[in-house]
């Protein structure tokens, strides 16, 4: 017996946790690269060119899909210096569009899994860093919104965020688990409330998410391994 | 006597009711005419056309600056089928871009507006739509963040978004007064709930905010007046 307090609230991810992302960006960026590649020597890193205007971006667009998009066309016009024709615009253009009118793919096991962990009378929500408006869209789309008491979409994944989230659940850090594909926005600023933590690796990761760690993390191989994680640590208490 | 509840909870719009934004769309739309004026006939209807590109995105974009940026640049690739530059595409993504770093403007008797409102007790919040981002990095900006419990950025200003809004602050409808700029957003679906709201017009409404009323709806020509408002609004219950 221990004063540990039992783990009540269940936090996931979105992107790449709940459903497939990145894989989006990805093979948009592919269709970039074929675009932009027309114009630039066979040598150059147009991958490189993207990521870097993505970077340089991000403390005004934010996340998301079209700060993405913005980025492409913006990288297309830089690294072809100008270069580039009006269709190929058009064509980067449409290619965010296509990615904001996806339909919602959830990942293997993510319904089973958040129908035990309802069943099993946790409380859950989504924290999700993007954009509002496309994260609202998905999880209405998702067909399993009936399942969390709230969505929260928030800017930053840092600690001062997870306190007011933690806090705003009216629970102990103890009490609060966090499920995602990131360590580095899913667990590492929970862990370091106090809080619960498990990572879910997606086979892609954004170079924005990477970091390096201590290899202690809680790791599972898929979501359909999470209710018995929690049911095992609430017998080790 | 009567038992209708005191006002305790004033919720404040935030673009074009704590500081100016449509008149930065405004500027950034008679850069874009100019810009694609050059490429079509005098006697068409550029705002026109953007506006119908605007209306058409609304549902994948949402709102706010970045989404307004991509219709821009598909407006004016539209609108001109393609003969447009590169050049003025890069024009208009630069446009964009600078409405996003724009400083925040306060609009007069904002900042003591809200001081007077603190004074008085009564528990203050943003309600505004937008962009996640954007938006908390505004009122992290505007020098006025610590007179608000809490900031709300909603995907939809809607009767379902204010009821949980005003649910989540633990007051009755009655004991809830929404103030903006647009009778369409802020007023109507809070009025519906039978909770409070006052219309402050700004001098630039965008197209999509327009709507008719019966104009019975309480209206102030200035954040100044508001203290006052609520002052006999106390003392007439």
């Amino acid at each position: 017996m221990t004063s540990t307090p039992a783990i009540e609230v269940v936090a996931l991810d979105a992107d790449d946790t709940l459903w497939h992302s990145e894989v989006y960006f990805e093979r948009t960026q592919r269709r970039f690269k074929e675009l932009v590649g027309r114009y630039v020597d066979a040598d150059f890193d147009v991958d490189a060119a993207l990521v870097e205007v993505e970077h340089r971006n991000l403390g005004a667009y934010g996340y998301g899909i079209k700060g993405f998009t913005l980025s492409m066309i913006e990288a297309a016009i830089e690294a072809t210096d100008g270069a580039i024709g009006v269709d190929e615009i058009g064509q980067i253009l449409a290619s965010g569009r296509t990615m904001l009118d996806h339909p919602v793919d959830l990942l293997p096991g993510v319904d089973q899994a958040v129908t035990d962990l309802t069943d099993a009378g946790y409380r859950l929500l989504i924290v999700t860093k993007g954009d509002l408006h496309h994260q609202e869209h998905k999880i209405l789309a998702s067909g399993i919104a009936d399942r969390f008491e709230r969505l929260e979409i928030v800017a930053e994944k840092d600690p001062a965020t997870y306190r007011r989230v933690i806090a705003s659940m009216g629970v102990e850090p103890g009490a609060f688990c966090m499920v995602g594909n990131s360590v580095r926005s899913d667990v590492l600023p929970v862990l370091e409330l106090g809080a619960h933590a498990v990572h879910i690796p997606y086979h892609v990761t954004w170079a924005h998410e990477h970091v390096e760690h201590d290899g202690t993390v809680p790791t599972l191989t898929s979501i359909a391994e999470l209710p018995a994680w929690l049911a095992e640590a609430a017998a080790a208490r």
